[in-house]
């Protein structure tokens, strides 16, 4: 969702380069070590961060590092984080597409992408973020047992996302059609999903692994 | 659906065995000529065979052979077959955990598996037709670029098929999580189905093909 721009956000991020990080490519290799933690999950569209906070609340022992390019979206997540005041998450709010270079191979533990613009028409498909140009990025930035996770609402990315991952190097470990139709207190609900959840739409999820070649 | 049996059933079976093959191992290495048809289609768990008669009627170039177990249930679908007086049909009336008495290696061209009993629980799983105990078989009998269509309403079983079968030799080719929510009249619906597309409820649907080792 396109959020109003925010004329507090620019001077809000640059105020606060302890939280949002202006130099990842600074911390290459380094990020389990500069959050001290032996997990790094890495959200790419943090959106607004309900996601990227609560499981960071729920999971206090894991690193969290949240990614949102859209600098309004990014500032409200980063607010609302730092309030929180959590010793275990960070922020870059910058282009996913520069992955590469802020990372290791192998560095990463888990990749959350969560109700990622499905970008409809095929002549965008490059554009998603299940698109097989950046899975072949995630592979080789995942640690061997590396995971993505990734849920959404939309069934036609859901659809595309799970032929585009088993077509390409992932397995598929777990699947639901209808997540949110039993309990799941291990997994926190994004802001966008409470909505669907309300109006009885169903929630997709799928979780899959490396397949080490 | 279990069926309320029919006492006219087996002697009706029994009377037509040009429609219902009493030996199928008869045919083993054989149905094509026997068809004098190039595809074989073999449905597994036809019920009262309103796919596979729809089906075969829609693509009558190609040769369909239904397989369902209940014997009541058999002899409704054979019965509206028959009536239907079509050239590219024919049944067996047995349980499929014999099929590869019945085919030869490579011999089928698809696998067509619609509203198979979920077996919901666990205990049961190696009933269900996605079990890889039969996904063993099925890779066997298919031809190279041989492929199985599943369809059902059963969230659960859609997705434990959806991993047991990506797990087991078949590459997801597509998927559906709302197969009903665009036409598709490449495809016939079945006596379940309707009723499923009347209550609003999504029905899934996945075309996997073998990858070949």
């Amino acid at each position: 969702m396109r959020m109003r721009k925010k004329k507090w956000a620019d001077p809000f991020i640059e105020s606060n380069p302890q939280f949002v990080i202006p130099d990842p490519q600074a911390y290459k290799g380094k990020w389990k070590e500069k959050f001290n933690k032996d997990i790094l999950h890495v959200e790419i569209g943090t959106g607004k961060g309900d996601y990227f906070i609560n499981m960071a609340t729920m999971y206090p022992d894991e690193a969290w590092l949240g990614i949102e390019k859209d600098h309004s979206c990014g500032a409200v997540a980063a607010k609302k984080s730092i309030d929180a005041n959590l010793a275990n998450q960070l922020m870059i709010i910058d282009d996913a597409s520069e992955l590469t270079d802020w990372f290791d191979n192998k560095e990463i533990d888990v990749i959350h992408l969560n109700f990622s613009d499905p970008w409809p028409k095929k002549r965008n498909s490059k554009r998603r973020l299940s698109h097989n140009s950046f899975l072949k990025k995630y592979y080789d930035l995942l640690s061997d047992d590396g995971q993505i996770i990734l849920k959404t609402d939309n069934a036609k990315f859901f659809e595309f996302s799970l032929v585009e991952l088993t077509h390409n190097n992932f397995s598929l470990e777990n699947v639901w059609v209808n997540f949110r139709q039993e309990e799941h207190p291990e997994d926190a609900i994004t802001e966008y999903e409470s909505k669907f959840i309300s109006l009885n739409q169903p929630i997709y999820r799928a979780i899959f692994v490396k397949v080490i070649k």
